[in-house]
């Protein structure tokens, strides 16, 4: 099955916006395997929109479209496919009740435009709208499929996973169910990853193995197809298992999560706290902490010490540690993270000295961090990192390294 | 002049990246008054590829291709437009020097396959890459324009920037010169700006102005056409100071830059030092601060006190203020913002206690913030703010307002 893409807007032509509908429909097209082989994005105009549907019907099977779903005049989408299908238009009776309670909740009065939003073709398929107020649709014309979805991210994802999916799957040749697992890697990068996986990605067709590099971290997603969802799992498992076999070490979590958030659930679920002190980093460990809702029940603070003035005053590290083994150091990073640990009170405690860059200092070189773990009634260790990019991905990874590594002597209690 | 941007690469039709190539061109077209009129994306396939440039000779004037231009059998856009348009193959010296160089440099050996990067076409213009290996180049054919740029934004802005707008702007009918000015603006929302600026916007043609709302500020670009700079800079002059009479108390600096960079950059001119203390932005102003190379510099550190405990044994905050007034009040702020000053002696103090939610705290609302200012040898300030949205914007809002009162108070040493 041929599929394409199109988005309707004036504001991606003019650059206001990116085209990420199109990544995120290609990305759920490719989990279920259908090929994707144009994104076109058409301005709000009826004519080149009617050539752009033209062309797509002659070279896919499958057309969807993302905008021009809206209230008002410039919204065309539904009018034009409309046109090009041989289409009436109906209003959808759940569809305007919704439109209405919307208006009636906000105490305000409805536009008469907003009734254009109810409309639906007057065949196929309505998917509901459950976080704005022009419902998805879809029809067949001549043996192609079109899908009209609205164009806010915000209303077009989630519709997309409850109702256009099921949809999608349902349209495949063989009826199938497609199942993934997501396993989060730290601490290897994604050619390194690769390159360990190399003969499961190439020998692979079902599941496939797709890995993603995204802020400094690594994802695999691992996809069966299957006649059912158990079938799907047996594919998966062998697989998982010998990703596991080879790179278990670096995998911190299975599916959509972050390594602040599992640090702050496993903090929470052991009732442990935690405490920071950060050089190079300058916050960022505890701003990652910070961002998850309910870390305050774990979080005891941090310190920034930036300065030696401020690692010898705030967090006692010896003037003689300082000057002898420098402030990037071991003995610092382990100091920083038992002083932090102690000063407040923390189960545990986390440093992270090293230098960002743009220029070496203390004579290191720019991405040599020292990140340090003291877990109450653990021997306290210090892990020594090289990171390569600019002062924004040192920091950023350093960050991340303190958290992993916090994480995994927490959890396993083991040296790391 | 129509133009189309073709974005050329299977990683987009998978959905691995976002077409963010597509919205830089358009926005840099905007500038200089050249219409998009479509996006499209098509993967490294030469069949499909050649459709899709006979598609866009037919309808556009100006054709701007991104991606393709790399080392392997994958990339072919440039031997399809070559072939589209008629063009010979030659090597660019100056790249293969660079290209040579690069691997030297790296000590690796060159395989033959890089030499490709080097053809360019046998006419038209060539574009250095500052940033990269493959250049750019230029080439007219029946009238057209094709312009093929590497797929890399971080070789494909500053080519843009660079080389391709002055050529492009050498290819508008008359010869005009297009001048920009950027204001920025923190503590105004984008609408609440656009209202108070309605008339202007709506009736200027020439300068146009234009505002962006992103990571929670706003900018507004004013740009005039003109013969020659000097009367570019003529036409922008009456209006923006228009806007400054109006909106002069939000704007925080001119060009591109961010509210961090301009306050180590104006603590550093006056050789004063910063200090923050932060509860509910948990490091995140600090993170900020020292994301800017060189903060070192000016930055003394800071104090994460995120449990009231942290407060007082940290930040020596009474524990009858925290009893009475609470951890988020006028007073705790004050307090906080000068003895963080005073504790890791710097110029200036900022602190930043309040809600950032997603539940309320002390029976005080979500989004409610304070933010203290003490700068040595003047009176510290407070600001109470009401902020909205998740848990992520109050957090990143509260962040911004802390350095744009800091930068307000240090510059002009004025109440704010």
């Amino acid at each position: 099955m041929k599929a394409e893409i199109i988005a309707v807007g004036t504001e991606l032509l003019l650059g206001q916006i990116a085209n990420t509908n199109a990544q995120f429909l290609s990305q759920k097209l490719a989990e279920i395997g259908i090929g994707v082989y144009f994104h076109t994005v058409v301005g709000d105009n009826a004519e080149r929109l009617m050539r752009t549907i033209e062309l797509a019907a002659s070279r896919s099977d499958l057309i969807i479209f993302s905008g021009g779903l809206g209230p008002t005049q410039d919204d065309l989408t539904k009018e034009t496919v409309a046109s090009y299908i041989g289409a009436g238009l109906v209003t959808d009776r759940v569809a305007m009740d919704r439109i209405e309670a919307f208006f009636h909740q906000r105490g305000t009065v409805m536009t008469q435009n907003n009734r254009k939003q109810a409309l639906v073709f007057d065949r196929g398929d309505v998917f509901p709208n459950d976080t704005g107020m022009a419902p998805g649709m879809a029809a067949e014309h001549e043996g192609r499929t079109f899908v009209l979805l609205p164009g806010p991210p915000s209303e077009l994802y989630p519709m997309v996973e409850r109702y256009v999916m099921p949809y999608l799957i349902n349209l495949l040749p063989e009826r199938q169910v497609f199942h993934s697992h997501v396993l989060r890697f730290y601490g290897i990068g994604e050619s390194a990853l690769e390159e360990r996986l190399l003969d499961l990605i190439e020998g692979q067709d079902n599941p496939t193995i797709a890995p993603y590099a995204k802020e400094f971290e690594v994802t695999l997603r691992i996809t069966a197809r299957a006649k059912t969802m158990q079938e799907a799992e047996e594919l998966i498992a062998p697989v998982e298992s010998e990703i596991r076999n080879r790179l278990g070490a670096y995998i911190y979590a299975e599916g959509e999560t972050s390594l602040h958030e599992v640090l702050v659930d496993e903090l929470a679920q052991s009732g442990r706290t935690i405490a920071c002190a950060e050089s190079c980093t300058g916050g960022r460990t505890a701003s990652l902490i910070t961002s998850v809702p309910g870390s305050s029940a774990v979080m005891r603070g941090g310190i920034v010490c930036y300065t030696n003035e401020a690692k010898h005053d705030l967090v006692g590290i010896p003037q003689e540690v300082l000057d002898s083994a420098g402030a990037i150091s071991e003995e610092t990073a382990r100091l920083l993270a038992e002083n932090i640990r102690q000063k407040l009170g923390a189960s545990c405690g986390i440093s992270v000295t090293g230098v960002a860059g743009p220029d070496p200092s203390e004579g290191k070189p720019v991405g040599l961090v020292y990140i340090g773990v003291a877990v109450e009634g653990l021997p306290t260790v210090v892990k020594e990192v090289r990171l390569a990019g600019s002062r924004h991905a040192i920091v950023s990874r350093a960050a991340k390294f303190a958290l992993f590594y916090a994480l995994q002597r927490l959890k396993k209690g083991e040296r790391i």
